[in-house]
């Protein structure tokens, strides 16, 4: 079964500019888990709300190093994925087009 | 060939939670059905009424079981199906994303 | 190269119930041609408008019977495509949803 | 890491009709970039804004001319770049399609 979180969208410190450490931005992201559903299933609601907070809490300096970080977390937390996808935007960073950073995770 | 049923809309009965099993919430369901086109022809129409009144009437606790017996049931319904990807949204079960479980099925 | 042409729409006449032989419905054709680009290209233009022309003159029963025949005639008649995939909607036919048919070809 | 720029849009000189020639046209253009990460990092901002003087610039007849000598350039200047999605649209060129070229690049 693939559960997807689409288009979580919120608030966070997440960049390298001076700006981007003092203001938060809008940061939207999508989450693909592949997981193999017998008696337990995977709780949309718990892993969009741990993203959520991780991520504000986290302040990342790149989306790079918050997909890695993420990815672990998640598969600590909830060890039921398989696979997963991360994609990670910030739709306000530039004025002419929509920039995110994405990756594929095997475990 | 490739059948495609998009973004069909709904309310039903679906989820776990309390206020899930007494108020019916918007379902989307997105269908893609490949099939051998000789003879016969998949007719669009039959299927996502099926679809609809099917997932109406069971009232699914998870998305997960009704991925898996509605999979079922249209592959009875209907022998032509030879591959099948359901993908099941409850669009406003969460306020900040939007989340769905999705499945493929080869028959 | 891939020369993709999408949300091509008009109206035709498509479909087997008695109003659909009647009143031509709204029609989207989404066509995706990979080819090799040497000396000669593709031209979208010439495409577009021979698939859209091709559609309404041959007022097809069925969708799959619409993707068969029009499939042979790109290949004849724009011999530089390789392989096509050709998506056609119907999307006013079903009030809940949105209906395809999608199929792709290897020359 | 997989980095995407979407939606990059801007007006450019593009195409081989006698219009085209004098009058700058909207383009929009889709990249996807795959590079290890470790030390460094891909700079989106860097990159879009390459893109985008380089198209003004270099004002081509074709679009698929466009993609080869873009993805070279790319190659060159970013060589972090180990596989590279390009799409180009011109939306405004058909009255009644979206029309696009598309090329993926291995290095």
């Amino acid at each position: 079964m693939q559960v997807r979180i689409e288009s979580l969208e919120f608030e966070a410190i997440l960049g390298i500019l001076d700006f981007e450490r003092v203001t938060p931005q809008k940061v939207i992201i999508d989450l693909t888990m592949e997981y193999d559903y017998k008696e337990n299933f995977l709780d949309y609601a718990v892993v969009s709300s741990f993203v959520k907070s991780y991520v504000i809490e986290q302040k990342f300096l790149l989306i790079e190093e918050l997909l890695s970080a993420l990815s672990q977390e998640l598969k600590k937390k909830f060890p039921l994925i398989q696979e997963l996808s991360i994609c990670v935007a910030k739709p306000s960073i530039m004025p002419d087009c929509r920039v995110s950073v994405a990756e594929y995770y095997s475990f």
